[in-house]
């Protein structure tokens, strides 16, 4: 029930077209927060202008491909993250118009046209620095997110810590950045590294690259929470998703 | 050394004033990256506007008073994190001109006067939204951090998840922060709902609230990480400081 | 040895038509508790009116069938978990009466007829809801389960907290169910929430659905424990027959 | 806003005491979710019959007090967890019609006046079992718990697994209980094996009780996780509250 | 119940003196396992004759006292564990005949008077190892268990493996024991070293002595359960009187 | 260097055939332990009388055959644990003369001759109770060890406390048992229970039998080590050749 | 830009051929550590004379070969490390000149004629000692590592301390060694042994060889972490490179 | 027995003034490896120079003093580690020649005249490299250490990452040094910070200064472990001693 529903029925009960009783039915029945749940809704459309997005990880091929085409019929394109090949095998087939990042497990159904390639340029971008080429999959999952917010975004790969100086050669693109996703495996020291040199808001994501102790990714996930250097913030071990929308949603619309 | 100090320095190198063994001397001696490291704390203070700041814990007394004086003599101002009450006491008595908020253990010396209330009014605030009771010195931490960067601040404290209506009546505030700050301990799910219901970004405080499990704050700070709502990064357990700067870096100066 | 035949065997003493030698020699040699664990069987039948369940994960083909065999034969029917593809196909085959949940790895044979749907009205029924699609395995594992201990089940699914509208849309299926078992992985809020708006009890399970920190239900399972909200209690990860169970028995025969 | 106004305000619209306009600014800025939250509360008093709650750890005495005067001012009774013995003090001298178990940290103001032994009979009754001396405190946390949600308890305490004969001397108690609550600490077993022997619901309690590898309570919490006796579900370490609560929510009303 | 009674009971039935209801009524009311859980504590006694003992944490001084009392009454002595400084001070000046272990918190009252000595000769005696003086308390624990239980016991001291030729030194001792307790904190590798060298059977004991990651003992109890050594089973961290009993049942009475 | 080829070297130095000089140097160089660590050896066979044993984990099957090869032509026997069914194929295949356990993993080569059946009967037996049929492997592994160090083993299997009464039938072979290896997964509680009703000592073996929780075994493995009970020490997870080793060292020989 | 480029345009800034602008410009404008971090890289290869290393995991083949191919083409030599069959298929057929070691997945391109064998002599060696036949891959990634740095080893390997004088066996060759790299599983208690019999330096090198608690190699890492034999530092599990570097950067070049 | 002593007796068994016999039972009844064991502690005091040293932590200032008096009986000088402030203060008031750190917790005693200063001169000396005023403990505790070793050592304290010019500041006595300890808490990063930098070998040592998921230590010692940098080996948290010990045994004597 929207506003326009509800002055309706105000007007219907003020003119006798329908009664006190019915209309207090109607009211105390409707959906819980029917229309402030819409508005939710609308809100976060409006606010990050980033598609509806799919979770692939233990769906069905099959409850993938409906699942999406329903969104595409609603929204016009999708996300779909943490993808199987042979469901991806399937969404390619069906929709020619897509970006698909095999080894980052993420298809962006109907792409934007403006975000054809990755350095679109705008004031406020996003910039993605990640630590070493086995990190290449979850950054560029999250530079493809930030396109899918309709955000700029721009690489900066392969600067770890061990040879860092590979990272001041890059600092102008990192200093400039609105906000920055860093992303590294192992020890998980490349945020930090970066909010000291730089600052932040820089958003760390951990990776499961490494074996031993970090076989799983926890010691950079630690690592990162524990930063001694203000300005980082933490998501989910390989969620290069997730750090794609909370970067997107620091550059304001 | 900056740019004026170097440009006079050329000039005398020019005029003879300065021999080329000498200025080589000079440059060559001079701080491995002088320039840039000064750059970057500009910077840093230009865009974040925030006052050096203090971790008070593991360092004495004494330790704690020196620093603070020197950083005062220098900048004006100074944030002290993590302190006893001990120290608190001898600030308190130095540094007339204080807010300290005693169970947060956070003291902010000659605080930036336009900032006196929590509810200064600007387009770009942070909310910060915290679950319980015992949430609310972490809260308040964040909050007197968020002001000591210049940002403005709107507390929503209480609203805990097993009463969310709590939550609900105070919708409008939430919503229309630029960064939402949610502080919550034992499950830690507040995050996840804000940004389910309001969209982000969210900073998660993941607090040591709780006993059983929950003692250390770890349930939390594992479900912020692990959320399913787009728009959450978490920082460390009781990191009300590290919120606050994050936050106020989100909200472009 | 049942009460019957105890009075029967004391007759036959009294007659002389057992010796009390061999009276005493029987009473001595049966099995340490026979009456009373009989009673406890007898009485875990009628309360709960369960099937004999098989723990299937760890046993082999050969072994599945043989016990399922021998259930099926004292007892007519038999519910059997964690069950392979294989063992799960041999099963079908030899026994056409069944519901058989596939991803859910659970077989029920010989169901009760009158539990054919899964919509059997009742006052006092269990409500399962589930957060995600990647829940519903789980979810289906529990609520088949509530059916074969002859109770009433009323599925709520796809109610994450990240879109928590959904759960206020069916909240009228939730309000009135007698128990709710709650089915979520990733960071496990959704028991709280239902616990915090409806009631309780619920009871929680823990997925192992997700990556990163929650890839094994580890986060899920300890947020349930740390709930907020009074009236939770959780299982083991992924035990929606445990839920099924306990569930069934909040319910009075 | 309840019913009754809305019926008002549709009646003052119908007779044009109050404008469309006034009345859809009203219904659109009511509190989100007013009537439905109220309607929550309402029947969570109802269903469980429980007085407010107030948690006591990590609040100053000064919150305690001001808190539990509120809730005492508006529903008559109050039960506090988790108290320091200073908070204590000061409750126990305001309300002298208390019952306060100092080793338990809890204190229930004007108690129910039924409900002044342990033992009111009802034949539907909460059974709380517990190992070891060590574990009483957290036991006698449940069985206030239960008294306050106006539900019977019966008391077995001292049946560790250690010396099983003790828990079978009370069998009759055991398993005549609508629900058990059982709570130990150390290896946890005891809710398996009450499970096992006398069937479900059964709500496992680990306590921290021990040292070593069990100083902490994880052993027994894990340990009831994964009980391989259905009809098993656990609470928090050391959480007697929250057990007695589901316990009282599994008696209907 | 013993086979006596029940022959009795089955010639009254016999000779009419007890009726047939009677005797069922009896037979059926008996405590479930009374005989046989009878039989289990005298065969415990038998087969170890240690003293009934108390676990002494968690419970208060008086509650200490009172089972004390009781346990002295009924059997002439006691061992009490994890006993608190003040609790012991009332049980030293109770009972002036007792053995008392303060750094190892153990008091065992009316020592059997033969075991005066750490050093009775047996063929079959216990030898405890231990790696560091920080590990003697839990060490004379053990040590003080196995005496209790009326079994020889010999100590070899400071024996760690970062000195391994002391423990060489006294290796005739250990060779000829029939059993080993070895007691070893941080890197936990005595018991290893002992069972390659000697052969087993060996009780490993890991303890808390230590900082950092050995701070509470795990690191030495996963190496011993991790031992490549065969020959080796482990007793909870810092629990030299379990590893006492089992070393003390290995020897046969 | 033995003792006869000591006396012989001073007899050539008495006699001036060996120069003080070549002597000094024969001593100081001999291997730092020579005569001990062959006694060591010597005394461990005396005393266990099992044979050599090969850990197959790790190993190719080449390395695998080799080493088997080798044991065989020195010892005329060998047991080879955690054995992949590629190399169990080749030495079945090369040993006609076996006894191969294919889910134990374990082939013991050569066995005595005396050892045929499981049920040899010995006043000194090993008891092996298992909690499912699961852990019916890890149980058969510890009585195969249990054979092959010529003890005598009787098995006691599915004796699972959810349903204790199945473990009070078998009573008499467990009481009577010199020493019981107790085997189960999940919550792990069965050695304290076997422990409890019937005295130690108890070896327990936690089994990684189960899943969430319980997946690799640690919670009953946790469980074990904090029994309640004393006579329990454990080995580690599905170790069930540890356990046999030391139950067979308890037996003296 | 180096000191000779500085001392020339301080040179054109004084002739005037350089405005002060210009040079201003220049030396601002300079990449930010140009000199240092080429001196950086220069002064690690000259220290460690080690050829350049590629971490194989999670690259996919076609990565390896490019990356392998640029190196090689830069520096003549490169030691790749973790690398799947397939990858080492195509570089083994790529380059006939290399030394690849299959189970420890590493291969040397172009290796040191010099070193061809394990056991090239030097006073300063390092010796890697390692536990169990199972250990040896990881030895192995060691010692070839050690070569690559141009430095001696000598393998010492099967010396586990459940047979620790085998251990003895080989004292000379380990005493006399610069640095010993001690390689071991389970426990992981050799480092301690080996340092508190022969001192440091000992870098040791967890394993994850064995199962149950020991199956990711945490044990053996806590172990040598708490070692409690002064002169032992540890690497990553599994991680021979690792430790092969560090013992080549001891032996001064 | 030495090898003087061993000369002298086979001089007598040559001369006849000693037996065979008697001959033979004193080299068989000598302690096991008592020349050996003799050497290895004359050995590593040669090697390493360092005094004896006495782990204070669990042992009562009784036990600390009189360990103490002997060994500086003995060795003329002795270092206390782990050192309470009651110990230190006996200790500190007996020798007043000493160099007491009573945050580092550790005390020299007698300490070696030529080491006043922290800055002696060598080409070979150790660098110690701390990140925040909170680690200065730990650092001074490996300083001292390696002093106490007869090695130079220059310290470069507060250099954390979050300010990594301070570091490149003090590059020239880093870049030199033959070995670095790095000490750092929170994330733990600085090691491999310095490590890729300036080559290893660099000694981490992680300390548990900070406060929630850092509150121990544990993500630093984690992170350390799992460093990228090749060159970086670790001890145990908080272990500035084992870090001073094994960077000493790197500079050769």
């Amino acid at each position: 029930m929207n506003r326009d529903r509800l002055i309706e029925l105000l007007g219907e009960v003020k003119s006798g077209a329908t009664s006190i009783e019915k209309a207090t039915e109607d009211l105390a029945q409707l959906p819980f927060v029917s229309v402030d749940s819409a508005n939710i809704d609308t809100h976060r459309e409006l606010r990050t202008g980033m598609p509806e997005v799919v979770f692939g990880q233990g769906k069905t091929v099959d409850e993938i491909v409906q699942i999406t085409q329903k969104i595409v019929e609603a929204h016009g394109n999708a996300l779909i993250t943490r993808l199987s090949q042979e469901a991806a095998a399937k969404l390619v087939e069906a929709y020619p118009n897509h970006r698909y990042l095999e080894r980052s497990k993420i298809i962006w159904i109907n792409p934007n046209p403006e975000s054809e390639g990755f350095d679109i340029d705008s004031e406020d971008y996003v910039a993605v620095v990640s630590a070493g080429t086995s990190d290449i999959p979850v950054a560029d999952e999250a530079a493809l997110t930030v396109q899918a917010c309709n955000k700029s975004v721009k690489k900066v790969y392969d600067c770890g810590i061990a040879g860092i100086h590979r990272l001041l050669d890059k600092q102008e693109i990192i200093k400039k950045a609105r906000v920055k996703i860093v992303v590294a495996g192992m020890e998980g020291a490349l945020p930090s590294v970066v909010a000291g040199m730089f600052g932040g808001p820089v958003i760390g994501v951990p990776t499961s690259v490494g074996y031993g102790v970090s076989a799983a990714g926890i010691p950079a996930a630690l690592s990162m929470l524990a930063s001694c250097a203000p300005g980082v913030a933490v998501v989910n071990i390989d969620n290069g998703f997730g750090a794609g929308v909370i970067a997107s949603q620091v550059i304001k619309s």
